[in-house]
């Protein structure tokens, strides 16, 4: 399988990469910065960075469109490929605007963040997969199994939740975790202090559930608890304690006098 | 060193068998339901199960009350000492409860929530010491350092931080997964697909700083997807999701229009 990743970003490094040990050859490597092409070619086996989008081979079996949301369209209107699949990584972009060129188009979407520096194992990553039709969808189901051992089919609507869920589970909590960050500065502590707590709130959240998993002042309505730790906080902490913990225990039903 | 654990619960439970192994013999443990003390007396090498505080001996080395936050002082007022320390495991309260009746009292603060019947390797877990002297502070620091490799001091005044920051980065974090395991569920998946990013997450907020690990829609101002998202959730959620998006934007300073 001959394979043109289009894109030299995080994903578009870790997915070349992982691509080019478990499902074909990486024969190109685009991006707008030749620099960024070259360093990204040159931990791959045999693969050209190119510059310019006329010098993309047509008859590649794989096209990789791994670039920035709205930069997919510009790639789509300024390559032509004879027969080969085009999938884009986006969770928010439809596949919508691949299929109204591409015969063959779809979606392989990791359920992740990356770090250009930092190794991942890929086979880790959850992959969703969506293909305009469903022949094409289970031959980019295939290349997908090759990287990952978690495989899940979503279309558009589908990855759209997996983003909102995404924002919930991770940006909002990272937020949270601002929060707490200072409030252990303040006191003299490392956030690292809090790592083994939050290990252990995850994994009862994955075995069992955050719902049944759920603990603290807010769900026991310690009403108490709750007045002590806003009168210790900022205005700002202090209206984001309130607001959360009301949230909680109008979730279980508790009364807040 | 003569150990009394007085509580069967799961802190009591899990302190009970690493004290046990690792820093003497725990002699005893009181619970006012005796079937508790007696199940978890078993799990130890020698200890007596008892159920009532006048049996409870004088002349032990350490106490270790691990009862209810507001059943603390009932314990207090129900034992008496002859020369041993008495430390209690709460992150709330004020080592003082034990202060006015003991002549060395002080804290052993477990930073992490405990299940009965789930395994936790003790060694890894933050413990916070407090004593009401330095001299019974060290022997308790002595005690803990058997316990585990990770020992930190805190005053009254900074187990409270610590508390307020494990309710913001766990308590609060917890019911965003459950917002997060809801809007997966309504899409046809497990929670569980989303704890590759959220580790992810995790190791980069404490790698580098939950500050400068802050990715999502809010953080780049992408205001489009914002719209989308709160359009593709209940009215609740769409509140919550508005809220901490604005509370991100106001961290970094991007309007918000």
């Amino acid at each position: 399988m001959r394979i043109v990743i289009l894109g030299a970003g995080n994903v578009a490094t870790h997915l070349a990469k992982a691509m080019d040990e478990n499902c074909g050859n990486v024969v190109q490597v685009y991006s707008h910065t030749l620099k960024n092409a070259v360093s990204l070619a040159q931990t791959l086996r045999n693969a050209k960075p190119i510059d310019d989008f006329s010098n993309v081979t047509r008859d590649a079996d794989l096209y990789v469109i791994s670039v920035k949301d709205d930069a997919i369209s510009t790639v789509v209107d300024a390559i032509d490929v004879d027969a080969g699949i085009v999938v884009h990584t986006s969770g928010s972009v439809s596949v919508d605007v691949l299929n109204r060129k591409f015969e063959k188009s779809g979606v392989l979407y990791p359920l992740q963040t990356f770090s250009r520096d930092v190794a991942v194992d890929i086979s880790a990553i959850p992959f969703f997969v969506e293909g305009c039709n469903e022949i094409t969808s289970s031959l980019i189901t295939d290349v997908a199994k090759r990287l990952s051992h978690r495989i899940y089919y979503a279309d558009s609507a589908q990855r759209k939740q997996l983003h909102v869920a995404a924002v919930f589970g991770c940006n909002f909590v990272n937020y949270l975790w601002i929060q707490a960050d200072e409030i252990l500065k303040e006191a003299g502590y490392d956030f690292k202090i809090l790592e083994p707590l939050i290990l252990a709130t995850l994994d009862k959240a994955v075995r069992v559930s955050p719902l049944k998993g759920q603990t603290g002042p807010a769900r026991r309505g310690d009403i108490g608890i709750i007045n002590t730790h806003k009168r210790l906080l900022t205005l700002d902490k202090a209206t984001l304690y309130q607001m959360l913990s009301q949230c909680i225990m109008k979730k279980y039903d508790i009364d807040y006098e």
